[in-house]
């Protein structure tokens, strides 16, 4: 696959490894950027991740390809009608936002008839840093890409946005939407939930300076995700929040089973419920890593 | 500094890795281990970690000149009074325990008058990982060790243990044994719970194959802490139960607060609560970071 111009809109960490992964691929020619931080817009243009940037959203995405939506989810109602309006007919438009349902909605209410040109997108890869600089071009290799198509998608577009993905090194598959937004609650959204409160709830303590201090790499990398973008991260719990309040009321319950447990001093059921769950999280992720395996020798 | 006989009372991640550091660093010459399992402890002798071993723990505590509990905390009970049997006078005795005022208390009990033999432990270090074979000699590098010494203890004994862990790259330092307890409750205990909690959770859930599976590396992060050996946090968690269920309770507010906002649609007071959560991550962990760094050119 080759895309003579490709226009990301949102030169943040996913668009701008997304860029990297596909030139280092030698699968595009010639990008554009568009970023309301006009600081990130010069660094990603400094740093080659993209070859031409402008303020004006026609210029950027004119005669694009491929036109990608990497911006916070709240900024999709205000961008995606001025995609549709500047896009050539022929170009194929996706985003990388991780609740689709909303954004299905949005495409649905802003394309119209054009929403066949829309093929919705979700990297499963990321980490907490945020910006141009922080993008790199292995972000997504074996990684899972999972695309929610609409039912109007030509099969040649969703080849099109499965190729590109490939060739950034992923594993592409399809889920249905709704079973993408409760599977991804549970997996990333209720973790970053919990992470934020973690951080919260300890700063609230009077011990907090020492708190942090005394930390070792255990509590690092579990509050790591709490670093993430708060923008980003605030608009993804509103776009999930039907999901995400469902997983917080399950999660707590799950929670007071713990408490009970050690209230009670039912030191025999806490014991065999964290053994449980060492088994399963140990099982689980031995089958995720030989499934990484097998793709690695594929 | 240098031992002459280093008793290690549970040879798990702990005790080899201690055993492993003060034999790279040249600090003591003959280590002997104790051990339920007897595997395990085989593996130690084959590895070096150990270089004698014996299912009679006088033979092995005999003529020690450093006995180190590192077994999980509901054994000490059982181990401290044969211990202080078969100690020599000039032993120093200390443990690597979570908990701090359960040990002392178990030791003013166990150990009577010879409770000026014991200073008490915490080396902040750890993975997720249990046993003998786990271990390695950098495990305490440039981590915090906290003493709670008694008053009882004499300064040469406290100087013992602190130049011990010091030999392994340690920086120590002594807290308040109350102290101890409430900021290791935030740091390490609380996270272990809600770790434990989520996995359960997810594990709970109709979807949960596909959870584990579409899992990205954030996920793997925030519960690995959740694979951690089922007994030693059973046991922490019954032996610091006040904190921890004051904590959980805490934590428990927190997490409705956000619940409060999303369900309400505040997305900027989401928004804001994030934001000052990554700002106060963040600094503290620069902090951590700049002072690991100013210890690493001293």
């Amino acid at each position: 696959m080759l895309i003579n111009k490709l226009a990301i809109i949102g030169v943040g960490l996913i668009g701008s490894s997304l860029s990297r992964a596909l030139q280092e691929a030698g699968a595009c020619r010639h990008v554009t950027g568009y970023d309301l931080d006009a600081e990130n817009l010069e660094t990603a243009l400094r740093l080659g991740v993209i070859h031409e940037c402008s303020a004006d959203l026609e210029q950027v995405i004119s005669g694009a390809e491929v036109i990608v939506l990497a911006t916070p989810l709240s900024s999709f109602a205000d961008l995606l009608p001025q995609i549709a309006r500047y896009a050539s007919p022929q170009a194929v438009i996706t985003d990388v936002g991780s609740v689709k349902q909303c954004v299905v909605e949005n495409a649905r209410a802003s394309l119209g008839h054009q929403s066949i040109m829309f093929v919705p997108g979700h990297p499963i890869a990321g980490n907490e840093r945020s910006g141009a600089e922080a993008g790199f071009p292995g972000l997504f290799r074996d990684h899972l890409v999972i695309l929610t198509p609409l039912p109007e998608n030509s099969a040649e577009n969703v080849t099109l946005v499965t190729s590109m993905w490939q060739a950034c090194g992923a594993h592409v598959i399809a889920l249905d939407v709704d079973y993408h937004d409760r599977v991804l609650a549970a997996t990333s959204h209720l973790p970053h939930v919990l992470a934020y409160a973690l951080v919260d709830c300890l700063a609230s303590l009077t011990e907090h300076d020492d708190i942090f201090r005394f930390s070792a790499g255990g509590f690092r990398d579990f509050t790591r995700i709490a670093s993430s973008n708060p923008q980003m991260w605030s608009d993804i719990c509103m776009a999930n929040s039907e999901n995400v309040l469902r997983l917080i009321a399950d999660y707590r319950n799950h929670l007071d089973g713990i408490a009970t447990l050690v209230e009670t001093g039912d030191k025999q059921g806490l014991q065999s419920l964290f053994t449980q769950v060492k088994v399963t999280r140990d099982q689980a992720l031995s089958q995720v890593l030989a499934r990484q395996d097998d793709q690695a020798t594929e």
